[in-house]
């Protein structure tokens, strides 16, 4: 699992941020790429990473401000030439109805089926990995966060246990991983929940839309191992962020203690902020919450299992 | 009148070229800048000039392929932030419906008045200085070319003539020149028309979009100080260009030469073109018409008065 941030502005575009855009890589769980939001310009910052846009099978929109969604016809189009297979976008009310008379208008004719589910609360995804959930935000606009919770593994075969019943290291230990029971040649029943160590837990990682960063969300973000939020503004500017329904860093930073994540990666940074401000934002963020991170274009984060 | 090419690839955005969009600055005669098309990441590539979104004034669409009309909500919401005043937008027919459902649904409220015009043959446009003449061309589509004329301006004052008849520099210069006659203190009368040059004439923009590079378009760009044709493919591939409704570079350059134009700037490549490539396909068209140019992003031409 893997975030790669295509896209870390807020509203419009700048030689700095492109507007909003995440890849969640999860190539080696389940060859695919997710995407969360896909801004005008998506597609070129795409060009610049080695994603392959027919690898993205999945796209969530949090809400429908262009700077979600003005990339999303083009990227479906572009994508159509890659032989993609089926993809699924996952959207508020009214996302259909945007795809649908982009698509038509301009008599773009994908080479691959398009299914389009319109967001509601709670499990919106089950997939042999992994659940997604989604919350509903507060954003002026209907927007939502996502909550992806990775299955949890069973535990590793103890092979000192196996050793100590006299069982050599070899195919057998395949076969019993592989059943609930397993009985050897001279009889003795090995049930396998004995020579499996702890139930492996999956990870977590939870994506909120542009919102107000209410305290009552933590339950939604508790314990992911990543959280991303948005921080539009700096903490001086509470109320901007009030006004146009946004964050500052400092809730932001708030909120990832509450939920008790353990990292935070901050994006949706207001072009007001330049470069030399970014060391200010991140600090406020951490006098709250330590483990923070502010993402820039292209930013990656890897997120490592738990039991690593 | 200078032209700046933003995006001179076609269907699909490469690292090396954007899809659609021209400017066309006025800046020098009336203070705006004309875009043609707009595809996706048409407002990033103008972060990369000095191409001020609010003096974007009039934006022509010639057909509604996504690669010409993506990028067009993103650049009308980004300029609700600069204090842009009215603009219109010329298109085919379903532009309106686009921008407005793209609008409607992403909640984008712009900040000035937009006006939008579907596309018609004839002239659509009269300014003080320029009348621009629309055509439909043969892509499967609507597709549309622009003829923009800027108006003839009245010769230029023959200071030797007016020193021959016995009068000296002064505001009487201005004086003679705002009027048909004007009565000198001895009662000598002078015709205008006696002491100004030849009438200068305006300068032709011809910009079409894709099409088929029919002969009998020629008529259309007559004379043109510039024309800007698409060629998508090399002289070698006469086959996809007609399968796509598309031109070659030596189908392009014949149309030039019928037409008389002045000089012929080839947009619009495939992106199965890399840059080893280029050279060639200039050649292709140079060897039917000399004056040719393949724009590249950020390719900028200046169009001189035809009197210097």
């Amino acid at each position: 699992m893997k975030l790669t941030f295509l896209g870390t502005g807020a509203g419009m575009p700048s030689k700095e941020r492109n507007v909003s855009a995440i890849a969640l890589s999860l190539l080696q769980e389940s060859n695919s790429v997710w995407l969360f939001d896909c801004g005008e310009g998506t597609q070129h910052q795409i060009l610049h990473t080695s994603i392959k846009p027919r690898k993205v099978n999945k796209i969530f929109i949090t809400h429908l401000h262009g700077d979600h969604i003005f990339g999303l016809p083009g990227f479906l189009s572009s994508r159509s030439f890659q032989d993609g297979d089926k993809l699924t976008i996952y959207g508020p009310k009214g996302i259909k109805q945007y795809v649908e008379a982009s698509l038509a208008i301009s008599e773009t004719h994908l080479s691959y089926p398009l299914h389009i589910v319109e967001l509601f609360e709670g499990k919106i995804l089950e997939t042999k990995q992994f659940n997604v959930y989604c919350k509903k935000l507060d954003h002026g606009i209907p927007s939502y966060g996502f909550r992806i919770e990775e299955k949890d593994r069973p535990g590793k075969l103890q092979v000192d246990k196996l050793k100590a019943l006299g069982i050599s290291p070899g195919p057998i230990y395949k076969e019993i991983i592989e059943s609930e029971t397993y009985t050897l040649p001279n009889g003795t029943i090995i049930e396998r929940k004995q020579v499996l160590g702890p139930t492996r837990p999956g990870r977590i990682v939870s994506i909120l839309g542009d919102t107000i960063a209410h305290e009552q969300y933590h339950t939604f973000i508790k314990n992911s191992d990543v959280l991303v939020h948005e921080a539009t503004f700096s903490k001086d500017h509470e109320d901007l962020a009030k006004k146009y329904h946004h964050s500052t860093t400092k809730q932001a930073a708030q909120l990832a203690k509450l939920g008790t994540v353990k990292k935070l990666i901050l994006t949706h940074i207001s072009s007001r902020y330049q470069e030399q401000d970014y060391a200010l934002l991140l600090d406020e963020a951490k006098q709250i919450f330590k483990n923070t991170v502010l993402a820039t274009d292209f930013y990656e984060e890897e997120i490592i299992r738990r039991d690593k």
